[in-house]
């Protein structure tokens, strides 16, 4: 999509001539690595999508696309810390090019950034607004986080708790993306919280739909061989709905999988996902991202934007769904 | 001083009451640990003795007194975990209590919590310019905190670096506290500047005595056996200044005290304190002490507030720098 790609150039130029500051090195040296591992910069991309719904110059939003764009990468720089991870878009991640120490002072350095482009805001009477929905944000990503750390521990986790675990870890940054870039862009309350509950419900199908794909996906489309999560004994929405309509044998069976640590890799993925599919859980999986993308969908009712720019959210939604963004 | 005392006290009140999430309680756990460790509550308590010259009815700074305190705590479980120290006011620190993962996350969190007290001002026209000035100083508390981990790796270190690393990592925290609570009063923004100036001097005062005194001071008065920078062959002004007066055989002395790792205690901390004492390092580190002093002093002059209050002030920076608050 058009829109989109000129979108993407416009930030990465902006990303680009963004000045921080370079002294210490051993400070700047790892901001500037992660943000120059790329990405697809959806985040950025859909706060000025949204704005341009309303205002077909995007410049003033700049700043607040870079906030977002630099706080998702804190959460990554962190979280790499936390997971103990090795890679990142297939290089090494901050503690592993730099050191723990480092990654962590960065991280912090790079959220108080992001605050730093959102005060630079033109239109200063938004900016206690557009700062309050940043900040509720914000902390309701950690909250995310920590639940996913906590949910590796417990063998007791719902359904229902695991929704909210993504909903807080990945939708609502792309929902108050869209509801900042709506606000920036002149949008009515009303219309910013209606992109907000686009981008949550969206953000919530597309998180499902990733779960499907690891496990179930096509390796030619997706790119990458299926199982990971399964290898990793994840506890995805495949997993707890498959332990929520088990019976006890097939409970037991599943359990013993997941907690054996001797097992040849594809004799379990086949193992577990002959579990999965007995349980009809890909249709199940299915319907329930479907459910919310129609949610999301039925959010571009009534936005006062014009019709051909409503488009471009549809466009948009169905390219993520295929992966085509 | 009675009038600090109060501000104290209500300051506690506000901090004990103040609501933050409770769930999950793996992240905030450690966020209400830290906080209840106690500490002066310096830099809260100078932001509102600030508003207090041109307002006396605090409470509208206490949003702002909350946001400083919360983000001083957030520095201290990061640098915790930075320093691999256990203990942090005679308790065990976030990282050891809870763990590593925790401590970040948490640490996160307070960072954004200490926005979301700030942007809680009722006075809307105030966020933009206070939350840049938060903004700036912590991205330079940062910066110093790399610094001060940057040094521990360098031989090189000038005495004009050291000075502008305890700027960076201590000094401009106060500075803006001062500043903001002068804001948030109604000051001038000349007023509030000069307040920044107060704070940032008296720091970088205060921060002078403190490495005299932990290699010269009184243990009865101070509270602890002197020498321990000595033992952590920490780079204090003391040690370069000392580098820089040095003759070549002298230097060499002191480089081997601080290279040696086989000593005894007692015989190294004499041995460096004698070089110090024959280098008059002591009496070069009071003089510029007493000129940072100075300089913090003379910005209460002409502040556009009544006299009995800057008395106040007075009376704080010389309680500082007696230690007796």
């Amino acid at each position: 999509m058009q829109t989109l790609h000129q979108i993407q150039s416009a930030f990465e130029k902006y990303l680009r001539e963004l000045s921080f500051g370079s002294d210490p090195d051993n400070l700047y040296r790892p901001v500037r690595y992660i943000l120059s591992l790329g990405g697809k910069r959806l985040r950025p991309v859909v706060l000025l999508l949204c704005h341009k719904l309303y205002d077909d110059d995007i410049s003033p939003a700049m700043p607040a696309a870079a906030a977002i764009e630099v706080f998702h990468n804190f959460t990554l720089v962190h979280d790499d810390i936390m997971d103990e991870a090795p890679l990142r878009r297939g290089k090494p991640t901050v503690h592993h090019k730099f050191d723990t120490n480092k990654a962590i002072l960065s991280g912090d350095v790079m959220l108080v950034l992001a605050y730093d482009y959102l005060l630079r805001l033109q239109n200063q009477t938004l900016i206690p607004t557009v700062s309050r929905i940043f900040t509720q944000t914000a902390i309701e990503v950690c909250e995310g986080q920590q639940m996913d750390m906590d949910f590796e521990e417990r063998t007791n986790v719902s359904v229902e708790e695991y929704l909210r675990m993504i909903e807080l870890k990945t939708s609502v940054l792309v929902a108050a993306a869209m509801k900042i870039g709506a606000l920036t862009g002149g949008a009515s309350d009303a219309d910013a919280q209606k992109l907000y509950e686009f981008g949550r419900n969206l953000g919530i199908a597309f998180q499902l739909q990733d779960d499907l794909l690891d496990t179930f996906g096509d390796p030619e489309k997706f790119g990458k061989q299926p199982g990971g999560d399964i290898i990793q004994n994840k506890k995805t929405y495949l997993f707890l709905k498959a332990l929520e309509l088990a019976d006890d044998h097939t409970r037991t069976e599943l359990l013993e999988w997941y907690s054996n640590t001797d097992f040849d890799e594809e004799e379990k993925i086949a193992g577990v996902k002959s579990i999965f599919t007995r349980l009809d859980i890909p249709a199940q999986t299915k319907r329930l991202q479907t459910e919310f993308e129609g949610k999301a969908m039925e959010q571009l009712n009534g936005l006062d934007a014009p019709s051909e720019k409503i488009e471009w959210l549809k466009a948009f939604a169905e390219g993520l769904m295929k992966r085509e963004f």
